[in-house]
């Protein structure tokens, strides 16, 4: 019995990991849950998985969950808040395995202090390697303890990997989808749309993944991800265009041979590897090898899309410019989504952050929280230099 | 230094061996060859590798060799001839891995003995796995050493496998090129004439594998070799069509995951595999990643190549008929590259062998022979039936 905590259990990831408990009650049991600040959600996890302990993001849920608790008969299950509730979820004694899904930098400390405990940690959020990668897989080698990643891409590597020595990787290969402007001719970018940017083709997700997949940021993150996770030079992880999805990723060998994942594209699937790994364990979600027909590659344009170039730099520079990257690139989607800068400024912002940002190692969790708010504060200037060029609501940018 | 010896030198597998040997001159030993009729070569490959024992098939060939080896001060290099030459090469004292490439029964017997010996060996012959592959691997097994495959598909399985224990995987993949037919309308079958079976869109190989290639009966083939080797049930090795053969073949493991591995088409690759196995080691032949565009598969047609039917039929039954199917098949193809047959009649020829073959195990490599010889014997008078019904030089079979 692995017995999990789950950091972010009411986003989309969390509820994947449930659903996979959920199918196999005899092999996981949910120890710790942390909500955000969704009630209705977590009061209902709390009441189907009975947890040892549920933490929200702010006290005022926590006291309502607590009180509404009481009520069911379900007063044993202790309820805590905040930044320090959420450490408690990840660190709880009775915690084999920390599923880290809380996006954006709020679940990087008490992913850290998982690792600091001991514990296996399945990474779904991003910030912890882009931002704080060093740190944390740093920390993880010297627990002994494997880091195990759950997205379709590193997960993929990471079976691939298994095809031979770290040592005897020559290059890895991330897919990417190409996103919904894969086609769209270049002089029709400035003009894309929110509404076009959040349509993607082969991944329902929330809004910021699905412009960083418009922009193939997210692919950027990838790269730098997988850096950090298999401890790779920028110059060896490749990104090749694959439209279907349908191999999520690839590792090449020294000797000339490549190994490939194919699987279907459900996020249970790579949760599912990480809590049972090295086992693997039957699950009914199957690919239709006899009904494959057409996979299509081509090479990613990095002129189109400058993002994925803005990582590989920051990704030389590492520390502070992946910080730096992550924070100004949340800020330029955010403005981007509500109209005040175009699709082509996402880039701009970000580049311009970027060229403000000294590189260099930061040594804690509380120095990357520092170099990421003071990014995004830049960011946020930046866009609003953008407003004053273009006026606040125009449809189409220069 | 990994010692090697050479079952089927002068052969197409055997020639890819020593080139492999030759880019690594300080990993790889050429300690014993078995090379076949052909002097020259022989001399040759005896001249350039100094082998401590090379052995011919004939006599005549191998006191030929001798005498022109003493003439060249090489008398120290000892040759010997026929089966227990070639047992002699295989079970050298100082020989610790086998490349078996003899093509046909007639290397059965040395690869068996090397087996035996507890040498680690690379199978490339065929009729190893699909003529005596319940004794071989059990005799693998009993010594605690491994076979690795030495041809494109059941190697990429062998590194699929690494993936994962046996015991979770759900199903074997192997990919066809599906040969010069595979858009060939059913209707044109009867007509299809040696020259056109013989031009291979993706491999170059010999005359029969070619047109095993052209009846899919080689991908048949590689069905029980698959099974043999990682101890599969038929019904668990499965075939897709994939024209351009840049996936080799896949792994389908328990909980919907799949591996694929990707590589040139270059004998060398497997056989690196193999001689370096379980490590991996640089190599320049690169499969250019970024080159990829476009991949196609389709499910294998079992009506316009009943051959792969008749392959599982013999699978399922193993023991004599899977002797039978190559012993059959060999026979039937030696009568259609003469014209004595058409295309459709190869897999009718070994249909009506099968069907008067018991099925059932065969204890030993001497059965096995005989099984074989019986099998030809049969399939040569099914030719003759066939030949008075069409005529001895018909351009179109009914």
């Amino acid at each position: 019995m692995k017995r999990i905590a789950i950091l972010g259990s009411t986003g989309s990831i969390g509820r994947s990991t449930l659903s996979v408990a959920e199918s196999y009650p005899d092999r996981f049991q949910i120890v710790t849950l942390a909500a955000g600040s969704n009630l209705e959600a977590a009061f209902e996890q709390a009441s189907r998985w009975r947890p040892r302990v549920i933490s929200m993001a702010l006290e005022k849920d926590a006291d309502a969950l607590r009180t509404r608790l009481k009520k069911e008969g379900l007063g044993e299950i202790e309820v805590v808040h905040g930044a320090a509730g959420t450490v408690r979820v990840a660190t709880h004694a009775e915690v084999d395995f920390v599923v880290s899904a809380i996006v954006g930098v709020a679940g990087l400390e008490a992913t850290f202090e998982a690792v600091r405990a001991g514990k296996v940690v399945g990474l779904a959020n991003k910030e912890c390697l882009v931002a704080a990668g060093e740190l944390i897989t740093a920390e993880a080698r010297k627990q002994g303890k494997p880091l195990l990643p759950i997205d379709s891409e590193h997960n993929a590597v990471h079976q691939c990997l298994r095809g031979g020595r770290m040592d005897e990787v020559s290059r890895i290969w991330l897919t990417a989808s190409g996103g919904p402007f894969l086609n769209t001719p270049h002089s029709d970018f400035a003009s894309i749309t929110v509404e076009q940017a959040l349509n993607h083709p082969t991944w329902k997700m929330g809004r910021r993944i699905t412009i960083d997949s418009a922009t193939l940021m997210n692919k950027g993150f990838e790269v730098i991800e997988a850096c950090r996770l298999f401890h790779m030079p920028p110059a060896k992880v490749e990104v090749i265009v694959h439209q279907q999805s349908t191999i999520h990723s690839m590792v090449e060998f020294v000797d000339g041979s490549i190994l490939a994942q194919v699987s279907v594209t459900d996020m249970r699937l790579p949760i599912l590897y990480a809590l049972t790994y090295p086992e693997r364990i039957a699950s009914d979600m199957r690919f239709a090898v006899s009904d494959l027909r057409h996979l299509d590659f081509c090479p990613p344009d990095l002129t189109k899309f400058p993002c994925l170039r803005l990582a590989y730099e920051a990704a030389e520079a590492g520390g502070a410019r992946t910080v730096a990257l992550n924070a100004a690139d949340e800020v330029a989607v955010a403005a981007f989504l509500e109209g005040s800068i175009g699709f082509n400024d996402i880039p701009r912002v970000i580049e311009d952050v970027l060229t403000e940002t000294n590189s260099g190692h930061l040594e804690s969790i509380g120095k990357v929280l520092e170099a990421d708010a003071e990014a995004r504060q830049l960011a946020q200037q930046r866009v609003a230099d953008r407003k004053k060029i273009h006026g606040p609501r125009a449809t189409s940018f220069a």
